[in-house]
């Protein structure tokens, strides 16, 4: 990371910048109101600290010591202040401040009545941004892959009816992007793309999103440690691509014999996330649970450790799902957790301003 | 488990409980107002359920499915409320109710002078019990093992610091049972016995601790699921002690590279374990976080889950500690996140009756 | 799976054919020499099995239970002996056989020198299959990602070394693909694709590399269980293509500390895979140790508990290499594998001859 | 660790271990033909190795950098040479050297006529010594808990079977120390106390177990690391009894979904363990599978690994065991084990001979 000194002149930048690409790296450029600084893509070793803090117009040059760099705190520390994160404005949405943001829908759009009746429930029970599964991963290739595995055409139509109830709503919409092949077509019809948890690991696929220069929902793979989450996301904000949002959605549960959840929530990532790096982090409840019963807990459970929003799989009638039918709940119950939890989130903010 | 007539006689009650005791199984029995529940202790395939239902007084002899049977909601129902728990009571302290309980006080007793010093700063904070390890237990047989384990002179002296800090301040007060020839010394001088995470699985031990009657904090270990948590902690209730306080701790966490925190906190066991069992459940931050900048925020998400209390490693200046110096909070810490978790649990507490 | 007569006429057969895909399920077919078996592909639930068995030339149509469904024993028992699996044929290469099979060769492609040096001395030292990555999955952005990541003028040029060194040596090649744009390209030149573990779950890819028709080795994801890396491996085989090799490549170390090896190789997995599929497997030694002074030790465990082969890391001088420079061995090291295995294998394989 | 020079004097020794007393540590003292080494058993950092190494008589005196100290290679390297491990020896078996040992006999020991038995049928399958279960280890109260279990006269009882089998058929006997009132009883019956992989992290059984001075066959627990293993074996050896076998016997399966075995055996622990200490290593294949298609598999995979051994568990009609029916192979199977094993150990020891 290189820090320009106040009064850098743009040639220097470039300078620096041509200096940083001749050893086959590329750059992230972030611009205060004050001051430039750069970050470096690609491996370090190749280039020499020394010489680049030597250049006229550098007031500072070294290594960034976390595995990730460009959404650490350590570089972005001069834009951002510790306490807060970087706000991902998604239409009027904002995610990253202090209100909790709110993202509910269904697991699988099925049919233009289904999405736009849980649509004006859902923004009835004061959600903020509509979500909806076209392209579906599974375990299995004998299970439903969702109406956007049937052709272009079925996939046109599922994310057409997604994008209008959204409108309708006044909402955005977001869904997930399961193959790269699938990345330019959903990003014709969505707000925010989603990558799920069994596709953290696939690097191309998160370069190729990361280039569509959309909002991204990065979920963590259920096997996979905080560290290995952030230096993925990585591979979204090294194309230029700051507007990452983070989604904890539980870790493979410990031990012999039933652990009674689908997978284990892993709330204490996201303090961890907090201080690590400056992205906004949300939480996912219904796919860690894994049944109905536990989500107002474990909701309330996220917003009062620190999580900026909450997905929520919502459907008015979950029994007639055909996938995760047993997670779902009702708008209903989403409006309890709704206002619950912006009461804790209340409380919490009062005292962690308090405390920093 | 066998539900007995209301009108049932105390010579019926015993012709069942002899019945069972032939085939070499023990009992439990629960009695409510109007009627007796007598438990199975050891193995129900040895008996036959058909026989005994037919027997004189007996309304239903049922096998319960759960791998654990004498702590499971399915056989307590007749007698504690689904949405409740029981109430362990400690002196004045209630454990198992709507509002939460504060377990506070260092790692390991070191002095007089300390552990009343902390005493004193601890319960001004708003904390109920005191706590103080004395046998620690420890992964190199080269490390600080506590005071107890230099002696029963040693051990005696700390165990008695630790009893008059607690009467002083009013406070009932726990420690760490390590090995079963420490149970009756300890048993002489404080209120709660713990089990520690890495003695989870030791079956004599907990049979031990049982048949004390006093009652037991019980850790999970942090490589097991809950099932076998709360199948390990029927060894201290089949002993006649249903005066067990479970305690998440934190899992051994996931994936490769760092983790940030020195386990999983796994908030999700604390809503399973209200709906599994009637025993209460509370939490541990500390040893979860490994680090003391996260105890604000895991203790609010333990009480938004539904936690019944806290234990949080306290000292008036951690960094002079012989033990888990960078996780333990100062008095004044800890008294925010007292109020801020009473304030949550009221929020918590309104929503889970008015949903229940 | 639908069992057709001996004497099913191929109008019958087409009849079933399309009457499953009526219900939108692809088919597999597998003709014996005496009889037909009828795979479905996709949502089972959607068909009655009890239509089908009556249908003309129809012996019997039943559910295969496992998860995964066309790559089970049970529904390839009519073809393949329960002692035998697949034979995966690549030029004159056998894979899952009696004898073990050696693919060896460096992490990385490097240089036209480098992959035509070590394809002279893998293939003196007993290999059979020449290995080199060009594309390489790396958990940072910042690590170097193989030459094939420079673009599509260098891919070719290594693509092109590789094949060549293969082609003087007398070797098939294999490497890995890691997107889905890059299949194409990576298949005009290579004759086995290799999916690795990071992308086990990308279903999406798995379904690209299938379509190929190309052998395709698949490694194990080292967060997945058994059923999940054998539920995946269908993706690939519900297209068509059943030259899949299954490979055991280590899982995440488990508890707290140091466990001195990158990951735990579970060699259990061999004879679990074995019992429930067809698929051949084999075992990559070098990524499970990260050390090359376990190589030998586990190579012989994998051959003796059944692996049909291994891949192992290989460079005539592994501290020059760029990635994976700890773990490699050379070819001299190789031989001495090569040699103990084969005679374990002689000694295992008349065993199991005798005890099955 | 202090080492000596060789011509030390026991009165320079002696004020050598005085100092060290007298800081609060122990020491664990090894004589070599020419030379003594001193350990330190205890919180190092309370004493100055700079003033013990100007001592008179003192060689060196240094910190050994492992968690572990008195088992580690860099203690022993003076006395045991590095391929090699130390001879534990029991009556006339001899574990640790180039030859497999072997271990069998049932879960639980059900009857005299039972042990006698098996005992007679293993021996002449080929095994050494003679394991059954008295005291079981069980996840819920409600299981059979072994003869042990009902009482001090019938755990004589069972004991003296045990020990009368043994001396039968000319092998030494070992059974299982669930808790700390168990030892003396046990140790007055039999030649080996097995410390089972729940009660692995309980230091208190560890050190009294020690203290007995007979041989400890150590089992990792299912969630630990090689590390902590290692750590918690030296609680024993601290006892100033170096007579302790390690077996590896199955870590908790990874990932979601059906594993297909109990465990997941760790063999990549054997040879890491074989280089961090010199002592032996045996496996027990019969808990990580608990099935007995297995067992042949991976007790190949154990000794082509570098174990000294196997438990195996044994049983002429394993469906009519009380405990583990599933896993316990048949005397005739085991000698197949045994013969194929030995036949192993010859390649690789050979093998492994050249290479280092």
């Amino acid at each position: 990371m290189i820090i320009m000194e106040k009064g850098a002149t743009q040639e220097q930048i470039n300078d620096v910048i041509d200096e940083i690409k001749k050893h086959g790296l590329r750059v992230d450029i972030s611009r205060g109101e004050f001051r430039t600084v750069i970050g470096l893509i690609g491996d370090e070793s190749k280039i020499s600290f020394a010489n680049l803090s030597i250049m006229p117009g550098v007031k500072e040059a070294r290594m960034v010591e976390t595995p990730y760099k460009l959404i650490s705190r350590d570089y972005s520390d001069l834009f951002i202040n510790k306490d807060e994160s970087r706000i991902v404005k998604v239409g009027d949405v904002r995610i990253g401040g202090d209100d909790p943001v709110f993202i509910a829908g269904p697991c699988a759009v099925e049919s233009r009545e289904q999405i736009f009746r849980i649509a004006r429930e859902v923004k009835g029970a004061g959600a903020h941004i509509l979500r909806g599964g076209i392209y579906k991963p599974r375990s299995s290739v004998h299970s439903f892959q969702g109406l956007g595995s049937q052709g272009e055409a079925e996939a046109r139509e599922a994310l057409g009816w997604l994008r209008a109830a959204g409108r309708e709503y006044d909402m955005p919409v977001m869904t997930e992007v399961r193959g790269e092949y699938q990345t330019e077509l959903i990003g014709e019809y969505v707000d925010i793309l989603q990558i799920g948890a069994r596709n953290m690991y696939d690097q191309d696929l998160l370069s190729r999103v990361g280039r569509t220069g959309k909002p991204v929902l990065f979920k963590r793979h259920f096997g996979a440690s905080i560290e290995e989450f952030l230096s993925f996301s990585e591979y979204i904000v090294a194309e230029g691509n700051k507007d990452v949002i983070l989604c904890e959605r539980g870790i493979v549960p410990v031990g012999k014999g039933n652990s009674y959840t689908r997978y284990t929530l892993d709330l204490g990532a996201v303090p961890v996330v907090r201080r690590e790096t400056y992205l906004p982090i949300i939480v996912d409840p219904s796919h860690a649970a894994g049944r109905r019963d536990l989500i107002f807990d474990m909701s309330c459970a996220a917003i009062a450790v620190g999580a900026h929003g909450l997905v929520i799989e919502t459907h008015y009638n979950p029994k007639e799902a055909i996938v995760d039918a047993k997670q779902m709940i009702t708008p209903g119950e989403l409006k309890d957790v709704i206002d619950a939890t912006n009461q804790i989130s209340k409380i919490t903010t009062f005292y962690r301003k308090k405390i920093n």
